[in-house]
């Protein structure tokens, strides 16, 4: 299934939950009604969820709590991730304390360093450790996904211990590319493409005004 | 032209213009080359350029520069945008020294904070002035961008301050949903999205497994 599955399909995903969460559980949506809820057309609904199984009764529509339940199914986030955090500068203490990474479904476990003074302290509740100890500590936490938030130069470095460190996915927060096997996931989070994105809209409304 | 231009399009546009800047200025691609480099089927890139004119020799392809230049300039990254951050907690500080909000098309020009104990100190080499003055250094200084990096409570009090001052956009890092007027583009940015989209791609290696 995995290779008919688009990034643009998880990411709708996430949209119909969102859209779902703001309803009453025992409601039924039609499909128009839906559709025209999360802006997206019927067809490209019905083929994202297609992909999953059967979803919705024909002339009726989507049930709000089954759907939900089964998107949360889909989308992993019926099960708690945890996190370990490479480099705790700047970005990564934001991490620390980020709801998003400290709630019930993520929560960042563990956190490495490599800088002497900041190997042993405790920061935001959690045991600053040397960035050494990945590949052995990882696996005694169960820990798959790892985060780097360390400078540019030190990251395929660390993503090579979090492999070593059987991760399977890797949120990678620096701007270079990593090259890692095919069976791990990475995700690149830039920070500048939204900012790039607000210079597009902005240019156009500038133009037109 | 705006209401016909997506988000994905202006994604798409983005992912155009780093592939072409891997390649030397004076190459021609041919469509399919350039398909197949991007990983976009030829018909989605046409009709993404439509929008902006016409581009491109038929039975010959791109021309890399001018290609590249035309989409700098349609992406509005021919110029530089000052940016002001409001909010100089850990997430604030690391934004600060974020090569992507440093370089020469975005600079953050302006820092801002109510806390009494921060006001009045350099930070990154950046004078923290008191949030109150935003509606009066914005217009001075020119800046069209105004990023939030507070706790969400006080989200929605800095952006009507922000749109006071007169900024166009704003880049959201709290989750608090803005109200603002018609004319104001917002860009949420929530770093956990990216983990979620790492849950489900896990997920589904773990099933297959």
């Amino acid at each position: 299934m995995r290779s008919k599955v688009s990034e643009a399909t998880v990411q709708r995903l996430f949209i119909y939950l969102r859209t779902l969460e703001k309803f009453q559980k025992n409601l039924t949506l039609s499909s128009q009604k839906f559709s025209k809820l999360v802006g997206i057309n019927e067809c490209s609904i019905r083929r994202d969820l297609a992909c999953f199984g059967k979803f919705g009764i024909p002339g009726c529509g989507y049930k709000v709590e089954e759907l939900r339940r089964e998107i949360i199914h889909i989308l992993g986030l019926n099960r708690e991730w945890k996190l370990a955090l490479v480099g705790v500068g700047r970005l990564g203490r934001a991490l620390l304390v980020y709801p998003g990474f400290n709630r019930e479904k993520f929560r960042i476990r563990l956190a490495f360093d490599n800088d002497p003074q900041k190997i042993g302290k405790i920061l935001e509740g959690i045991l600053v450790q040397d960035v050494e100890k990945v590949p052995y500590l990882l696996p005694k936490f169960r820990i798959k996904i790892g985060i780097i938030a360390t400078p540019t130069e030190a990251a395929q470095r660390v993503a090579d211990k979090l492999i070593e460190g059987r991760v399977r996915g890797i949120l990678n927060f620096t701007s270079k590319h990593l090259v890692v096997p095919d069976n791990i996931k990475v995700k690149n989070v830039d920070l500048s493409t939204s900012v790039e994105m607000l210079s597009f809209f902005l240019t156009h409304r500038i133009n037109e005004s």
